[in-house]
């Protein structure tokens, strides 16, 4: 199992006070890392650090640490943390260290670092990193296997689907921070019955629960990633939203995938939790007897005994009318990241076993992590049936697809027993009209 | 048709006098952008334009021109062109005014302008811009049906593929230009007959023949570009090669399409022919009778009278034994750009209906372009029906795929009768053996 260290002993605590609080994302253990500014104002953006709810400017802090802390420091002062990422873990995890102490109650670096305090109230996020590709897996094979059978009833599994990870490449340009907004969007789709297709607004829009992960160290051209080396290359993990437009999707997926379906809108929670953090909810990865075993490149010990991740997700929705009532956004679903039926050491194997490069910033979507159970679906899609079962909310509305003026919520964490909890904090986005 | 300028005309000739060549592919007609720096020096990459043998370094360029063309030539003294093509086409439009007028015989400017002049043979090129997102367009429905029925003999082209433009998101990381190499990439693959898939190196490595497609412009998230403005968003064309490897593919593209086949490797030609610079060279563009018309948003006047483009297009093979023997690379076929069943202003209005952003320097690839005849394929694939016919090559060598050390070169250029000749250069790539 993974090796621990200071950082994550469950009895640390804070000087600042709103850390220890027992429901916090973001206690002294979790240290996540994004790209911030004061509300609307016209700073640059530079990287900070989650504490209670405070941010740390990563930016305002000089002269506290030295070595590779201070470099890691240096770093998180630009605009994206592109470059602080390319510096890999011995950087990160000095970085984590040196935080953890002078955050810890009693430490001498309170004096320096109260200054360097902003509330999160206060503050607004940009992407994390500039994202330069952007690879969607489809790693839960609940969701596969019930979204198959709506577009394949025969045959709802394909033969590939448990021997390789299946991935495509998504689109970057419209990947935004947790806020976003976006219009329903226009494509063409064609009813079974109907002669020709048309161009219409979406009638089939959905969401899907992803978790997200951001590429730390590259690889170069042609040098594939060893399964067992591929957690040096990831820095970070957030929750993802991947809007998908499933009428549109139905129509021009075939033969080369999802594409105006799902290029309109994607929305990450503007935390990346790093890699580090997680290690104490590691888990071992188990495959079904009957299942085949992962063909030489994608199987380890260590992938075995730690390669599954226990992040908790679930999904909430406001709907406008909830909005305009003041009533609290009410949960659709939860699953839990340990279902992937792939690691993430797999998907990085995978994704250079044939020598493709990955970049710092780099983002893998880990698909939508549906639960064994129908109720853990984490999409519309699953949850109605294919649009064919109404799901009725509290307050007596009801949703097949998603409604202009919804907005999807998002929220994920770990706990183990007893121990500390380690949030991600949550992705919300909203669905605008479509363009008049 | 489309409105031409004293840029396009025939008779102008350039003090750069192997810009008058009859066999030059960069006559003063033609200046095309790219990112060069003298070759294996540690100088900055920037702008340079071609003409003739020489390269215009825009860098060096330094108050020579005013207005919006001195605008265009300081964006063109950075590392990538992005900022110039952002800039839009009043600025490309001056600067190609300014850059025709200062080169032709007689110009003010020339003694200003020689010293800015770097022989071709002495440079290097990088990726002229940063690309943000790639997409493949799939365009030519004679690769679509001749790739279909290799892969689904009863059903080679989908209901979908007269309707929608079809395409799908590539990588970018692993785009690079001419001069590229890179290892036969490694990947699942299994035999029809076998009991389970297995890791291998690429029996069945292809190229693909491609007109690239830059952005300049861009569009906002949740704003489609109309098809009638979509040229106000293309800064220009190169050749490219996308890399395939016919036997990842086939096991790995359902249902999300293909990922590892494709992002090992794709090749560009280092210049950039502008959209302006190939006017001259717009076709009617026509559908035969029995097919769909195009869905209002991708029909328009102007796009069937001016839509289709008049690239002449080849690839050829120079071999290992060719290389070392001192022989010249083989023509495999050619074919024309003319041939693509959708327009580039379709592929642009289509993208970006459901309101997905494009942002300058993004790219597309045409897919590949077969012409009618079977001799026409634009990839081995297709000349070798599907593995199954081997090529025989001028030196008796003969080809179904390709094999370690094989460099393909592709060729592009416009010419009308009796006109000026417009050429793309070249992109040339090679083979390398798997890693061991």
């Amino acid at each position: 199992m993974p090796v621990l260290n200071e950082t994550h002993h469950s009895d640390l605590r804070s000087w600042v006070s709103s850390a220890n609080d027992a429901d916090t994302d973001f206690p002294i253990q979790n240290l996540p890392f994004a790209a911030f500014r004061r509300k609307g104002s016209d700073e640059a953006f530079r990287g900070g650090v989650a504490i209670g709810d405070q941010v740390l400017d990563l930016a305002a802090v000089d002269g506290v640490f030295s070595g590779d802390a201070a470099v890691g420091v240096a770093a998180c002062a630009q605009p994206t943390l592109n470059h602080f990422m390319s510096l890999g873990s011995t950087i990160w995890s000095a970085l984590r260290l040196a935080l953890s102490r002078a955050l810890r109650e009693g430490a001498a670096e309170q004096g320096a670092l109260e200054s360097c305090l902003v509330a999160q109230s206060d503050v607004e996020y940009s992407l994390p990193c500039n994202i330069g590709d952007y690879t969607d897996f489809y790693t839960s094979v609940f969701h596969a296997t019930r979204i198959g059978s709506l577009f394949r009833p025969d045959n709802p599994l394909l033969p590939n689907y448990k021997w390789v990870p299946i991935g495509y490449h998504g689109r970057s340009s419209s990947i935004d921070v947790s806020g976003q907004t976006f219009r329903r969007p226009q494509g063409q789709t064609k009813a079974p019955d109907a002669e020709s297709p048309s161009l219409n607004a979406c009638q089939r829009l959905d969401y899907e629960l992803e978790v997200g992960i951001y590429i730390g160290k590259g690889n170069e051209l042609g040098e594939p990633v060893a399964l067992d080396e591929a957690d040096q290359h990831v820095f970070g993990y957030c929750l993802f939203n991947d809007w998908s437009a499933r009428d549109i999707q139905a129509w021009e997926y075939q033969p080369l995938g999802p594409f105006l379906a799902k290029n309109f809108a994607s929305t990450v929670s503007p935390w990346i939790v790093t890699n580090e953090a997680l290690l104490p909810y590691r888990r071992e990865f188990k495959r079904d007897a009957q299942d085949p075993q992962p063909l030489p490149y994608l199987a380890s010990a260590k992938n075995s005994e730690e390669g599954a991740l226990d992040i908790k997700l679930e999904v909430l929705l406001q709907t406008q009318q909830m909005r305009e009532q003041g009533e609290a956004a009410a949960q659709l679903s939860n699953s839990n990241f340990v279902y992937s039926y792939w690691t993430v050491a797999q998907m990085v194997a995978h994704h250079t076993v044939n020598g493709c490069n990955l970049r710092p910033g780099d983002f893998f979507g880990s698909g939508t992590q549906s639960g064994p159970e129908h109720e853990q679906g984490g999409s519309l899609l699953e949850l109605s049936r294919g649009g064919k079962e109404a799901i009725s909310l509290p307050n007596g509305e009801q949703r097949t697809f998603l409604e202009d003026g919804d907005t999807v919520v998002m929220r994920g964490y770990c706990q183990q027993q007893g121990s500390v909890r380690i949030g991600f904090g949550e992705v919300a986005s909203t669905v605008l009209p479509a363009k008049g």
